[in-house]
């Protein structure tokens, strides 16, 4: 139809190739100009570099338009957003929660939403269409919108998602520093390669994470160095207990591959000890009608 | 030719399995009828089954038998061999560095262990003809005999692969013990999957794994530990060195997934920090004689 699909990058060549790919119909000279007149804006970018678009583009926006992001965090984002655009202009902040180790436009994959959980974050006030758009876009890519609060969101993923990047990270780093690194690396398999996938992504990607995750992440990292000492007096302790412990954890995992975690008994909504208790979350009723589809 | 392959598992319905799979030719009734006059017993089962084993198969092997496993550590294996078997008997322990997170026979893969290090680890007085044997074994299923010192086995392999397991289940743990597990379930995606992965493994390969490499486990397990707290202190710092640092990281992490993993400057061999210094291992020269294929 009438729709234009306008994309910028800074980097020319990556211009050049979202339209030979056929990602975008054609490349603007620069930010403003691409987002002059959008009706719905798509930034993809490291977390922290959206503080800096958001200001420039603020002013440009035509009323009504419609703003969205795909970073990782959601609270330092919708506080930007809210300090930076004007009232005419709806920001619904998404985190689709899927992604590849390796990046830039060469690793493009349509599929990749397919089936993933779509976080959606949007202000109390945010106007329902901005958030049904958003969500619908989410549908259209195969994904399920999940509507949270950004604080909720920042403190789930920093267990889910941030956590496992960094202990990547660290074994990487214990593995490689170490002077037997040389031989370690000949012995590495399967086993170290998933492990440390996370590792590989892109550092200006995960350094945005985390400076804007800081005080989830340490939480998680306090509760994960806490089971490493638990397994560690496990192991020191002996068989029995141990082997009990390590199947349980099995089981919990296998129950979370074949998509059926959460289905036993597990404490009520209300208990988060997240710090976020009392927030609304999840999915919407299926009662609810469709302009009632907002996150509170 | 005349080679006959002799199976045998506690379990009838393995052993009917093995057969119709045509993995072996027959399956005994007992370990000492299926071991008994073999020329090669190959022993695949958790570290800790091996002492028994060793013990009850060691007076019925034929003169000249040659024994080997496919078990994650060394040391207590080595040991047990040397205690339980004849003297006409040769021990040579193997760990091929490959593997899934899925037991049983029916996870059988004859490519499993093509492209893999084959550790192969033999004790001074080892016949050569058995050490041989058990290296043209692994390099007839495509994998590259690596010889190396017990001890020094056992404190490579806590770092690059058991470190790794441990890591997996305590993020299991951590995750799955949260009282927003039912949330972080749905968030969960091909990070928290890939990263976890090991946390699937067989909790008796696992438990006996741990227990028979305690102490370099627990050494490696000091040093990542060092590396969490490190990188929080990093992220609480800010932007420049972590950006720096984790781009290091990925880097290193790159040139392993590559295959240029220590082509760079590397410390020397000599400096190994895991307390086993002055060992040799690795490949043997090529230039020596069939004969000379010892591990020292």
């Amino acid at each position: 139809g009438d729709t234009r699909r306008v994309g910028f990058s800074q980097s020319q060549a990556t211009r050049a190739k979202a339209r030979h790919a056929g990602a975008v119909d054609e490349t603007a000279g620069s930010l403003s100009s691409c987002v002059e007149g959008a009706s719905l804006v798509i930034l993809a970018t490291p977390v922290m570099a959206i503080e800096g678009i958001l200001r420039e583009i603020g002013p440009v926006l035509a009323e009504g338009c419609i703003v969205t992001d795909v970073a990782s965090t959601k609270s330092s984002v919708m506080g930007w957003a809210a300090g930076s655009l004007p009232e005419s202009v709806s920001f619904v902040g998404g985190h689709p929660m899927a992604g590849k180790e390796v990046a830039g436009i060469g690793a493009a994959d349509a599929g990749l939403f397919s089936g993933c959980t779509y976080c959606i974050c949007a202000a109390p006030e945010t106007a329902p269409l901005a958030v049904d758009t958003v969500a619908g876009l989410a549908t259209l890519l195969g994904a399920t919108p999940f509507f949270l609060e950004p604080a909720e969101h920042d403190s789930l993923v920093a267990g889910i998602s941030h956590l496992p990047m960094l202990l990547s990270t660290a074994l990487v780093s214990a593995t490689t520093s170490s002077p037997a690194w040389r031989e370690l690396s000949r012995l590495a398999s399967s086993g170290y390669r998933d492990t440390t996938r996370l590792a590989s992504s892109d550092p200006v990607m995960s350094r945005d994470i985390y400076l804007t995750n800081q005080e989830n992440l340490g939480r998680w990292l306090d509760i994960l160095i806490g089971e490493l000492e638990e397994l560690r007096r496990d192991i020191n302790d002996g068989a029995e207990a141990l082997e009990a412990k390590l199947r349980r954890i099995k089981d919990e995992r296998d129950r979370w591959q074949a998509g059926t975690a959460g289905s036993a008994p597990a404490p009520s909504a209300g208990s988060l000890d997240m710090g976020v208790g009392h927030l609304f979350f999840g999915d919407l009723p299926s009662h609810l009608s469709r302009t009632d589809r907002k996150p509170r």
